[in-house]
C-alpha cells in the first residue's frame, strides 16, 4: 500500500467563499502515483469545509443565503461560543451542514467522479491562514 | 491491497424518493472477495445523497417534510441557480443536509455495521438516470 | 495493509451530550501499530454522531439550541416516526446534520489534525447503551 500527503494552502479576504479545489487535488493525485484506492480531502480548521457540488456562480449564492438563513452571522451575541472573544460561531455550524471531509474513490489513475462533480474548499471564517489536507491511500 | 468498483443506477419517477440499497452494497462486497477494509458509497451526481439511517417509513416521510422546511422546492424563483433553465436548486441544498457518500467498515467479510444502520440513496432531483458509485478496497 | 478494529461504548443518561473521544481513537490507533492510513471513526446507531469540531463548551450549548431550532423535540406528535410508540424522531435528524461519521488521516502513526480538530461523540436520544465503532486501515 503506498500514501502521500498534501497541504492546500488558502488565505482569503472575505468572511465567506467558495473556492474550485479539483485541480489541485488531481495534481496530488498523480504526484501520488496511485491508481486504486481512496483520497480523502479535509478541512483541517473547524470554521471550513470541504464538500462536492457544482460550479455554478448562482448555485454558490444561493448556498450563501441558504446558510445565513440556517445559522446567521449576526446578532454575534446570540451565541455563547462568541463570549470567549470570537465572533465565528455561526461558521462552525454552517461548516457541520456543509460538511469537514469528502472521501472521492481513485480508479485508473484518475478521481472517480460523475459528470458534475467538483470539489470545493468551503470559508465561513475568512482573513486567516487555513489549510486542507489531501491524504491518498491505494496501490 | 485489493479494490473493487461497480455501479448501482437509479431511474425514479418522482422528484424526490428514498431507496434501500444495503443489499445492493452487500452483493458489490461479496463480488469483491475483500474481507478486512473500507467501502466507499458516494451519489455521483450532485443532487442527490447517499446516508446511512432507518428504514422505516414514517421516518422517511418526515425527513421528506424537514428537509422541504429547511430548503423549500417553492417558489423556484427565489434561487438563482434556478436562473440557469433548472428548477432544482433545493435539491442542491437537501443533498448537503444529507450527505453525498458514506464510509462503511468491512470486517470478517461483512458490512461492519450497528443493529439499524440501512444505506439509502436519496433522489432529490428524479425523473433522469443516475448512479451511485461503490468502491471498496482492502484484502 | 493492516486493519484494526475497536468499539467505544457508551451510556449517556442525558436525551443529548457532546463527549470528546479524541483520546480513546488515539488509543485505538496505537494499539493498531499503523503508521499510515486512514481511520474511520461513526456512530453505530441512528440517533448519534460522530464528528468534528471544537472543545469549547459555550459552542456545544450553542450547537444544542441550533439543533434543536432546526428539528424540535417537542411536539412529539408532529413527526410520523413518533406514532411508532418512539419519541425520537428529531434525533434521527440532529444526527443528519451533524453526520454519522468521520475519516481521519494517519500520518507517521498520528492522527493528522489541524490546531483545533477534536472528535466528539454526539448523543441525541441517550439513556441507553450506544457504540462507536473504530476502524483503522494501512501499514
Amino acid at each position: 500500500m503506498k500514501s502521500h500527503r498534501k497541504e492546500l494552502w488558502f488565505h482569503l479576504p472575505a468572511r465567506r467563499a467558495f473556492v474550485n479545489i479539483s485541480s489541485q487535488v488531481e495534481e496530488a493525485l498523480r504526484e501520488s502515483g496511485i491508481r486504486e484506492g481512496l483520497v480523502l480531502v479535509n478541512a483541517m480548521h473547524i470554521t471550513a469545509s470541504v464538500f462536492i457540488n457544482d460550479d455554478e456562480s448562482g448555485l454558490h449564492a444561493d448556498y450563501e443565503s441558504w446558510l445565513e438563513r440556517l445559522a446567521p452571522h449576526e446578532p454575534v451575541g446570540q451565541y455563547r461560543h462568541n463570549r470567549t472573544g470570537e465572533d465565528n460561531a455561526d461558521a462552525h455550524m454552517k461548516r457541520q451542514v456543509m460538511g469537514r471531509e469528502v472521501v472521492v474513490a481513485v480508479t485508473q489513475g484518475k478521481l472517480d467522479f460523475g459528470p458534475w462533480e467538483q470539489i470545493f474548499y468551503g470559508e465561513f471564517d475568512g482573513g486567516r491562514r487555513k489549510r486542507v489536507l489531501v491524504k491518498i491511500i491505494g496501490e
